[in-house]
């Protein structure tokens, strides 16, 4: 146990949506021992009920602490999710994942990222844990692998701690799984499901519309996985 | 006037702090016949009084354009200008530039760099100018060459500007200037220095306290101008 005895006094930072990718992430490093501070943005998001969903996830896998931080990226707009514009539903390959769509949000993960390796230089994180994955996913361009490289790097040069030797490492552990993999490897670890929202545009009492991007990509990985879906879908209709 | 009338069709985005530097850097780009649209971030900074600073800096240089967006980096904490602790006053070199002082704020230009690519994504702005100096300096490491050109390629990788080869170019026009040679620079191209502010410890009525390192440095950059330094510092006592 001299490895997990190890594992215990490191403590890592967990960029946590309120999603099932960034939950199995929490799982994943909760099993591996690690003191986990969960970190989620509130960004002007018009489905806020991912925040709602974080908390509950956060505190489920025994998180060590949970912060939101707040950043107005509706100041800057450009993106149907923190804009007026209509979020694409009823889209399937290769419409998902074939150019960059309209949900895409001007340089979201350079600003996560970037607080996540903040708050790891603060609280002695040496770790940042982060759920971008390049199989099933958006077609965002800051889900890539070269992208997590390229702003290792910058990281480096940018922060004391990376200065001083003792780096942020940014890990992105789901970055080549499938959806289904990832649903799997949660379900073994856990995670409950239920708890988590992937949908870009929720009704008013946080159902998920089932027809957006997120969500097909979200049901056809429960469905590949072979794991009953939890989501609450509103057009389903449960009352 | 061929090039002259080019540039006047391009535009680009500001980082404007308040400070004297990022004052130089819009007038630069004024005087280049770019429109300008300037970006402020309020992230919490114990000395608020530079947002002030920024929107008349703004108006003043014929911005296109002024936003000022919120960022909590309160949230994180682990500086002394968005938390309790003490800002360093009376240091001369080699204190100064010596080491990462108690005023470095974990990540800033990282995230302020990435929201100032997001919004020339947004408005279409081709360059992102930033005020960054490795010269006369506080010794952030965010603030030196290696960091700005490693940034520039996270970017290009995030962005969806990058991914469609039009990326967005981050110029830092004063990275190896003097404090004096700014100030110069700034006085020919008509930038009116007292509207800014450079002061990490302002007085209740936004008076400089005259002995931090934002101005010492700022003082001796004057001095060694031979300009006149416009500062209202509040140990002078006006009234």
């Amino acid at each position: 146990m001299a490895n997990a005895d190890s594992n215990d006094r490191r403590s890592v930072v967990v960029l946590l949506s309120g999603g099932l990718d960034s939950a199995t992430v929490l799982a994943m490093a909760r099993a591996s021992g690690l003191a986990c501070h969960a970190l989620s943005v509130d960004y002007g998001q018009r489905h806020r009920w991912e925040l709602d969903s974080a908390a509950r996830v956060a505190s489920s896998l025994g998180a060590a602490s949970h912060r939101v931080v707040r950043v107005d990226l509706r100041a800057i707009g450009g993106s149907a999710l923190t804009g007026h514009a209509a979020v694409p539903k009823g889209r399937t390959e290769p419409e998902i994942g074939g150019g960059i769509p309209a949900t895409y949000v001007p340089a979201r993960n350079l600003v996560f990222l970037s607080i996540g390796v903040g708050l790891a230089e603060v609280v002695g994180a040496a770790e940042l844990h982060v759920g971008v994955n390049a199989v099933d996913y958006s077609g965002y361009p800051d889900c890539r692998p070269e992208f997590v490289g390229a702003f290792q790097r910058a990281a480096d040069l940018a922060t004391k701690a990376g200065v001083e030797g003792r780096g942020v490492a940014v890990r992105a552990p789901i970055l080549a799984m499938t959806k289904a993999e990832i649903i799997r490897e949660g379900v073994r670890l856990g995670v409950d499901y239920s708890l988590t929202r992937s949908c870009y545009d929720p009704d008013e009492r946080g159902r998920a519309c089932g027809a957006c991007d997120a969500c097909t990509i979200r049901r056809r990985g429960f469905d590949a996985a072979g794991v009953p879906d939890p989501t609450d879908y509103a057009e389903v209709g449960s009352d």
